[in-house]
């Protein structure tokens, strides 16, 4: 059925969540939202796609119209997955995993009335955990996305006017972005994750505190969207951090980026040298085995070295990570952080973002997008790390 | 707490809120999504606005820091609620109202767990009833919204180029929206409800199928985000349509004009008047009382009686409604389709989108955004109605 994605790849991904689900003792799974739709079938539909424990996937169709294939059904309401499989003579599963993580509770209860099962497994947290490995497929996507992403990252000292605020500066990234494939949406997990398409920082606002729990904050320029760059004017001996999505292929590239409007501090630099650091210490141990947590702590203690503590990911409000598995969704697994005891895999991509914030001046520091090899991690997002003047 | 909006108008609408959970018998009822932290703190937050049936509400912060005022509570998870409310010597309530239509099961089962109520009632659906009529301040917003998307729309003939693809010149519209201060984020109800900020539709595409349930559909540019514009280059004889929301003040206006490339066939104008008079229709009937469905009857008839019925909303899909109440989310209560029985109450602001698809052209049909008054409806997206030409 999709034009886009080998049925291969599909069917490798789906016998993942297959493998896993049996793991965990059930009998079929049921996926309905968007990211994990877009992952096991190639493209977004409005329906269901079922899998059973044995005997191939059903995907039951609302929307849109003239999807053909083998086991597709064109269905009005969840109800009638269940005539559908009992026509068939397919068995009713007698526990099942539902999106219990991400679905509102009355769309499961709805379920739950349908299928009555002796028992619910949660298939987000069983989605999240297969897609924290990434196909060959995948990491290509990742490649293709960071390419476009560093171009625009490059252009920026071309964009930038005196006199521009950070919103401005921000609208012409975002441009630029769009121009070059962006597909816009940026998708995050969890119902109360909203930005735009991220951030530019400068000033006092990097350090403005936002309900978010993404690495930094910034006011935003209303309060119906409390984050990212507000109407503060850059100016010189400020640094200007760029936090924008690379939302190039379905699957998103985190980078960031610090340029500085003329000179900075001595300390600006210094704390964004300690940000390279970290990097530079990861990308040394990194590798499949070591502990989320032990990278976490890693860098934790190179910045208590450095005496930098009271400015790490924050002043006022400070982040409890320092990078996450990053895909369809910007935080997927794993979690650079505290009580993260998952090894690295092969084939798992992740953003590291230690940054440090400076009060009147901004942020500091640099995030890229890594993927996880068999002897340690690779760059994604490859451009230069200094900071770069604009002028 | 609120620097943006006076308090008395935040107290109005947690009043309405408490009124309609009175009525349906609730003891309390407990926020935390976005837009309902946003419609009744007038600011998003990390956490939960707790409203009982008599007595203060109570506002629950887990982030950002800084809040402060009475009844302000700082807490790291939700079991803290019930703690707060015990050492307080407030009542637990024995049954509360959830949002239940809309935050994650999970999330439900916890509170469930800490309340233990005898029975839980739907906060999504109390606070979208309440959000349908909005308040003096709001409708305010839709006016600065849809006077700045208006001025957008005037200068799309100036960004048009010959050569461009629907995706061209969306990029265009939305790098001007943004310079005119759209904060970006679009929001819709529902969890698998998706597009990044509209589209622009001609040719084929207009036709084509996607997965939501928005008027129409378009592929988009990939399959992560199947909606919209994508390669279709704008060609002589095409009917170029505009849909892109209103995003400057946390109320989306809603609109869309209809431009063309060239000279349009004579039916294209024909269905785009078709739309227009049942514009003028909706404005000669409408008014508080007048129940949904008969204006969504009235549009069916005059589509009828244009022997139009089968280019209506869509070819080989049809959406099936021919408006929607707006506010935070694009798609608000009411709806303008078949069974809603709701009547209009003044104050409700509901967008009218008749649209035709006609084969290989594209979709002709305006979009409006009203408010309900006294005695009729007004139209806020003042702007030129007929079909503009882009050269």
């Amino acid at each position: 059925m999709n034009k886009y994605i080998l049925s291969s790849e599909l069917e490798f991904r789906r016998n993942n969540i297959r493998q896993e689900m049996i793991k965990e003792g059930y009998e079929a799974s049921l996926f309905s939202t968007n990211v994990n739709l877009f992952y096991l079938c190639g493209q977004i539909i409005s329906g269901y796609l079922y899998i059973p424990s044995q005997g191939t996937p059903l995907l039951f169709i609302k929307r849109p119209v003239g999807i053909e294939g083998e086991n597709i059904f064109y269905i009005r309401k969840p109800e009638q997955i269940k005539e559908i499989l009992s026509k068939k003579g397919l068995k009713i599963p007698e526990n099942i995993m539902l999106e219990t993580s991400d679905l509102p509770y009355n769309d499961i209860m709805r379920l739950q009335k349908i299928f009555n099962p002796k028992q619910i497994g949660d298939a987000t947290m069983l989605a999240r955990k297969v897609r924290s490995i990434k196909t060959v497929y995948e990491i290509e996507q990742f490649r293709l996305s960071a390419k476009k992403h560093a171009e625009v990252y490059a252009k920026i000292p071309s964009l930038y006017k005196p006199g521009m605020t950070e919103i401005d500066l921000s609208i012409e990234i975002e441009y630029e972005m769009r121009k070059e494939g962006s597909i816009g949406v940026f998708r995050a997990f969890g119902q109360s994750m909203e930005i735009f398409v991220g951030s530019v920082l400068a000033g006092e606002n990097a350090g403005a505190p936002s309900p978010f729990d993404f690495a930094l904050g910034g006011q935003g320029i209303h309060p119906a969207i409390p984050i990212g760059g507000n109407n503060t004017r850059l100016k010189e001996g400020m640094a200007v951090m760029v936090d924008i999505g690379g939302t190039f292929t379905g699957y998103i590239t985190d980078m960031t980026r610090t340029y500085s409007v003329g000179k900075l501090t001595e300390e600006a630099y210094k704390a964004h040298q300690v940000s390279i650091e970290i990097h530079d210490a990861v990308r040394n141990i990194a590798k499949p085995g070591v502990i989320c947590e032990d990278i976490y702590n890693l860098g934790m203690e190179i910045v208590a070295r450095h005496n930098l503590s009271d400015k790490f990911m924050g002043t006022s409000q400070q982040a409890k990570f320092i990078g996450h598995g990053i895909g369809i969704e910007i935080n997927e697994l794993p979690v650079l952080a505290p009580r993260f005891k998952t090894p690295l895999q092969e084939n798992m991509v992740f953003a590291l973002e230690p940054k440090f914030v400076l009060p009147e001046i901004g942020a500091v520091g640099i995030e890229n997008s890594y993927v996880v090899t068999e002897n340690g991690i690779e760059t994604l997002t490859k451009f230069a790390e200094e900071i770069i003047s604009l002028k």
